[in-house]
């Protein structure tokens, strides 16, 4: 059983490149350890209707949709609101999440604009956050989180027992000294011996040399190994130096 | 003239968590200085059909669209090919691009897997490649650029003549050690008497503490000092420590 899934990053930092950002790559790898697979992100601006539109487009596609940041107090933070419209449901205050809020911060300092982190569509189960209080929520088949990576990845341990994941993908990754030019034609030979598999060719480029991480990914560990060990082999016949690594994405 | 553009970043690596993508942050900087804004990005698979609807989703809603990864010699580099099929064009082996890698391999290395890397969408307008001589293409509005970072930027910096750019976004950041929502309130009332800039908020979360940049975005360098001047000055009367930093994006 594979169950995929969708990222929605939100918020103009990142396109503008004042923010690199650093949720998708943990939760790529932290849903495949659940058995679901990223199959496709987007990086959306702070506009209401691209992010409606986003979430729309995504939570008809894969089994997942996660969506990060535009969730504090402050008046950029407009997921919670696009998303209501998204789902076309009641944007409202929800009394369980202003009790999360009066957990966290003293009377004096819960202030309107922090409050305003408790207005969310109406009916959803809310998630964790045990950093800063405010929580996210999940929404059907969309979950709300946080933007900051370390609240991101809180809130993503809360919830990972909600996902009904599937097989997680293995892999083994062979690196190399060798260019991508010289083994391209025998790797696609192996590619072919194993069509359950899926051989994957990513070039570095430092210094000056070149090298290449071959990574096989699949579902069967023996392929894999068969595989990789295939890998290891050219690499060797074609004179270069290989190091065999686990690697879990 | 406002002038905007998308990123698409192929490649199972960026969703997997696998690879940690620079090119989006590199690109959304670069691009803004040339006057064009990245509105929007997407990440996705090695798949023919993800990627040639995503090209065409893209470059109808956007003045460019810029690609990266996927076009070097392995089974895996499908960019190209998926880019043909979103334009309809015939996919065959250009001429000038081989003359390239002529220029860049000795005949002998020259086999059938990097002459591939010549196969492209007929009628386009190749990108010098100074690092590894196979280059990319411009397509209409469309640019396909290599995914490795170093590549990528050199392929960028020998086509911005060719982008018909707008007007830069100019900005100013100023970084406090105040939280979101101790500021919220009346940052929305500066946004508010300064409906030409776009005012944003970010927080961060580092060794227990919380800091957060506030980033005034806008067209009139005057009105982004005098917004920011007035952020500065809200942080000081609630007691907070400001430190203004120039911020070109």
């Amino acid at each position: 059983m594979k169950k995929t899934a969708a990222i929605l990053l939100i918020g103009n930092e990142i396109l503008s490149g004042r923010t690199k950002d650093a949720n998708l790559s943990y939760l790529g790898e932290k849903l495949n350890e659940q058995g679901v697979r990223v199959c496709e992100a987007r990086v959306s601006l702070d506009i209401e209707d691209e992010i409606a539109s986003a979430v729309n487009a995504l939570r008809v596609k894969y089994d997942y949709v996660f969506t990060t940041g535009g969730i504090g107090p402050t008046h950029d933070d407009i997921t919670s609101k696009s998303v209501a419209k998204a789902f076309g449901r009641i944007f409202q205050r929800n009394e369980d999440a202003v009790l999360e809020l009066e957990k966290y911060y003293k009377p004096a300092d819960l202030n309107e604009a922090r409050l305003s982190m408790a207005d969310m569509p109406e009916n959803v189960h809310l998630i964790e956050n045990p950093l800063s209080g405010a929580p996210g929520f999940q929404i059907e088949n969309v979950f709300v989180l946080a933007g900051v990576p370390k609240i991101c990845q809180a809130m993503f341990d809360g919830i990972k027992e909600r996902l009904d994941g599937g097989t997680p993908m293995l892999s083994k990754t062979v690196w190399c000294n060798l260019t991508e030019g010289q083994i391209a034609d025998q790797l696609l030979l192996i590619q072919s011996h194993y069509e359950m598999l899926e051989i994957g060719s990513y070039p570095s480029f430092k210094k000056g040399d070149f090298s290449v991480s071959i990574v096989v990914r699949g579902y069967e560990e023996d392929k894999i190994k068969d595989a990789s060990k295939k890998v290891s082999l050219l690499v060797e016949e074609l004179g270069g130096v290989y190091r065999e690594e686990d690697h879990e994405c």
